[in-house]
């Protein structure tokens, strides 16, 4: 009895062996269809995974000592930096060579000088290093500024997911004036998966920029955004509804709203539109929706809706 | 002066492992207490980091080329995904042959056959690979074709987080369908940890389905979604409020509405209950709270709600 | 013709590794200079990548065998237990050192019994597990009555987001009861990139203590909720809006709101300001903005604003 259960168990895990040949034949098959997506090339992928490495060794120059396993000290700093800046430059002429390579093949244009391209966007991108570095100094600096839960500057460079998110954008904003393609949008949507926070590479945000809480923010391809400006967790800087399918029509045209100075969005609000602009120093209040421009120095806020008391 | 300085150290420190100990035994004799929840078994657990896996091994085989570390090319790629359907299957016979087995323990059920099953599931999940394939592809070229900012059907497989989404929920439907327990469930969470958006496994939703940004998105377990449905952030298909301590009883039933074919649902938009049903076609404006029906071809706004300017 | 190409190809490979010396150099220079964030010293920092390891080491302690690679069974059980706590111990005693260092050094204290009072803030963390546990299984207990689609307990436990979140929370404010520096923030901050859910690790929240789906809640530092208490997502208790620069007066001071005993709260509602007390037994409906007191057993809910049809 013992021995035949065991038989049947034998014979039942071969059995399942042998169909799944027959499926993986099916898959494999299923493989060569024209209309499904697949990547079966000779050229090596950008890679997914080099997203998040790039963001590491990116932030490793960014703020020196704060995030490596390595101590990084007065001594070895040097080498440190030299170190992170030489490796920096080897992935992301890597991967940049291979996206320009893929858009290449994509669209059947001939691949020269993409290797020479690659790296020579890489080092472009290296020589403005310390220019992203005195931008997030003024993002951190407002972060610190306007909020009464945070200790310390280091705790806002440590954790605020905000300021992750903003230099996650920075970084790829940079990529995508270089006109690397895809990377720049993987790099966002990486930090989008960390923080919740959706910006478009697109997007132009000048200094001093703080997000507070962040989860839900979405910040689109064409909005403008001026210095000194602070938004909360859910606030929308969108595009206005589409007619179905006007999609191809509207790639490049600008869709969402401008931000002028120094101005506060509360939690929630959503400002809809390519020719909508708040003007500076306007204060725009927690759900409010706007599709409209509002001049400078404006305070709006919702009236409160009636709430029923029972 | 300096020697006892050092001894003061080290008596501290002994003295805190002996505490540590001390400490440890009150952790472990708590360990045994009925009420509090501990998973000591001599079964082998179902594995939450195995979750992650199967998504991986999964997409390599949804999307082959795109993700995986190895170059797939057109010499390579029979075998890439042979061995690719292997491995999944492997890792998914084994862990929901624990899944099954978890189940049976923890209902003090008799566990027979319960590794069969798990292989005869695994090997059923894989037969749909290539029916999974062609229902993501329609939601790869819908998501291109309206959202103006994707620049590529490969930016939108390669980082936008709804695909992402849709794709891990579409796996997870598939072994809820199979009557797996607890994995499906797992995975679903496991996208929604990455891209804020929440699906429940049970949720029934057609091809051609869109989610644009994402964060905030829930769609309850007893949700059905048409063909062609575009939603946008934090739109919630959620049940009505409950009374106090009614979960039990409501088990099962359909408490989420049913979304039909063509319908666009703007951010923010709330809808509840399971005999709300919003006719083919029609577009729920932002931030809309519905629990009601609408008609086939309906345009639902909200009244703007009053702004105040000062 | 080919060779000719080859050199160009050396050449320009040459040319960008000496123009990456140069920007090297630069921005080797550029850290040296005051006004920005580095962290170029001789003690070991404060770790971000330990914050995710002291999260999995206190979850083993306080779920054991739920999420171990590892077995563990009645056999083994009381040594994997003291193993854990050994080394949670050890991983927490060198943290928090280093966040106390950190701390002495950049507001230039001298740095005494450092080591020492990281050793007894770690035992004494340790020395609460049993405690943590028992208020985290009313947790769970409270997350299963009150949820229709949870299919068991243990469902809750592998993959809630709501859960992890509130027990990241658990662990972080018992850190900040001991006035360890940074590292409570940056455990809830962990917690928030993985959940969408935002807890200030200083907020007081008592036993059975529900969050449902959770991306986008934010739950700020002097909130104090009751028992009993279920929330949705979207929900926000938050300070009211601060007048421009008034962050640091404000440091300290009760802010956010109080919700007492066997409140329930659904999604999207926002309650905002240190005086705001929601009294037992309330419901909170969805998408409600409260910035007064209401008494106990009130239902708020929206007038639900008015929609065009069209």
């Amino acid at each position: 009895m013992e021995e035949s259960v065991c038989r049947i168990e034998v014979e039942s895990k071969t059995r399942s062996r042998e169909e799944l040949l027959t499926v993986s034949e099916r898959i494999i098959a299923d493989s060569g269809t024209e209309s499904l997506f697949t990547h079966i090339d000779f050229e090596p992928l950008p890679s997914k995974s080099a997203v998040a490495e790039i963001i590491v060794k990116s932030r490793d120059l960014l703020f020196p000592g704060y995030f490596s396993r390595e101590k990084v000290d007065p001594s070895n700093f040097r080498y440190y930096l030299g170190q992170k800046a030489s490796e920096l430059y080897d992935l992301l002429a890597d991967q940049i060579t291979r996206h320009i390579r893929h858009e290449c093949l994509r669209h059947d244009l001939p691949c020269q000088h993409c290797e020479e391209q690659g790296q020579r966007q890489a080092l472009t991108f290296l020589e403005s290093v310390p220019e992203l570095r005195r931008i997030l100094n003024t993002d951190v600096q407002a972060a610190f500024n306007g909020d009464p839960a945070a200790k310390s500057q280091d705790e806002i460079i440590f954790s605020y997911p905000g300021l992750y998110a903003i230099m996650v954008y920075r970084i790829a904003h940079r990529l995508f004036h270089l006109s690397v393609p895809l990377l720049p949008r993987m790099l966002t949507e990486q930090a989008h998966s960390e923080t919740g926070i959706d910006i478009h590479p697109g997007a132009h945000i000048q200094e001093r920029f703080v997000i507070d809480h962040g989860t839900g923010v979405v910040i689109g391809e064409t909005s403008e955004i001026g210095k000194n400006v602070r938004i909360y967790q859910g606030v929308t800087l969108g595009a206005l509804s589409l007619p179905r399918d006007s999609a191809p029509r509207l790639r490049g045209r600008k869709r969402h709203p401008s931000i002028e100075d120094a101005v506060i969005i509360y939690a929630g609000a959503t400002i809809l539109g390519g020719e909508t602009v708040i003007g500076a120093r306007s204060v725009i209040g927690g759900n409010v929706w706007l599709t409209d421009s509002v001049p400078p120095d404006s305070k709006v806020l919702l009236k409160p809706p009636e709430l029923i008391y029972k």
